[in-house]
């Protein structure tokens, strides 16, 4: 069995939303299967120097463009929700919550989230609002919203955020194939060479 | 007879010269020419607050992997030349004044700066390397290097960065598609799509 690959994303990223729409096919087509890695890239931007593309003069009109292009290409309405970016710290911690209690539920839970944020343009720097779409999938809102501020699961994100960095990631999506690293939504198809040829 | 797509870059881009490699088949697969038009992206980065990749932390290092992987991928030896990034004034100023005499041969030129930076590692902002790689293809040094210094021609450079950054540019490769833009080498896939289907 060949090991997973790791997608590292952050929850406010429109790209990694993308990208997760599309992951698990792209790793079943070469008998993987994808380790879900939120992190918050707030942390990793102070170390570059690096500002949200939005906020940058040109790029960030172009940026807005290219999500409609690219959405309109996948057949899907984007929104963009206001504030953006937002900051993921309640998504994040959520997913790592449940990860430890059931890794399959986690990765839809992720879906959902990142499905509330860039299709219905909802908040999703609110801790009542990512309880609502762990609600959607059966998951109890007020051991939701308790985790949320649990020691642990506050420290465990720290943790993830630290060791997605000391592996390399700086982006979103940033996706690991054994050892060798891919930034950006569009290296999907180069990752889907290096699957089908072993690498070069 | 359908519109050119135009190809800005910038001389001391890696990924402008993986993109020179290959966007006239591009082109031509699809009935279209190709309008090409250096520009100094210095110029756009003071407006932008950019930096180069290559000196941003962690994207830098990513940035000479991603490189080396690409050309293997390729097919090249790819040398990043010393100092990189570099002043890309002359072999800019040289293909502005070639193009106003021999359009085809400006692009064979451009092609030429290119090699001689990203294959032979050499240092394409000295005039006399630039007039060097224009011997090669028949031009005389001497004329190329009084080009160089022409009032006329510093300022056609001058008024093609103005004209690149108005129309959109901000990096390289950027090309235009029929008023559609789209950034970066890993877009090429995107365009040649748009160009199949007329766009979506």
């Amino acid at each position: 069995m060949p090991a997973p690959i790791t997608f590292y994303f952050e929850f406010s990223s429109p790209y990694g939303h993308f990208a997760a729409r599309e992951i698990e096919a792209l790793a079943a087509r070469h008998g993987r299967t994808v380790d879900w890695k939120p992190y918050l890239m707030g942390v990793v931007m102070k170390q570059t120097g690096m500002v949200p593309l939005i906020q940058v003069p040109l790029k960030g009109d172009y940026m807005k463009r290219d999500l409609q292009r690219t959405a309109r290409e996948m057949g899907f309405d984007f929104k963009l929700p206001d504030p953006f970016p937002f900051l993921a710290v309640a998504p994040s911690r959520a997913f790592y919550w449940l990860h430890d209690r059931d890794p399959a539920l986690a990765n839809r839970f992720a879906r959902a989230i990142y499905d509330a944020a860039f299709m219905e343009g909802r908040d999703m720097s609110r801790p009542d609002a990512v309880a609502e779409v762990g609600a959607g999938l059966g998951i109890d809102k007020d051991e939701l919203r308790a985790a949320l501020k649990d020691d642990a699961v506050k420290e465990r994100l720290r943790i993830e955020t630290d060791k997605a960095i000391e592996s390399g990631a700086f982006g979103s999506p940033f996706v690991m194939v054994d050892g060798e690293p891919f930034w950006g939504f569009d290296r999907f198809p180069e990752i889907e060479r290096w699957l089908e040829s072993g690498g070069w």
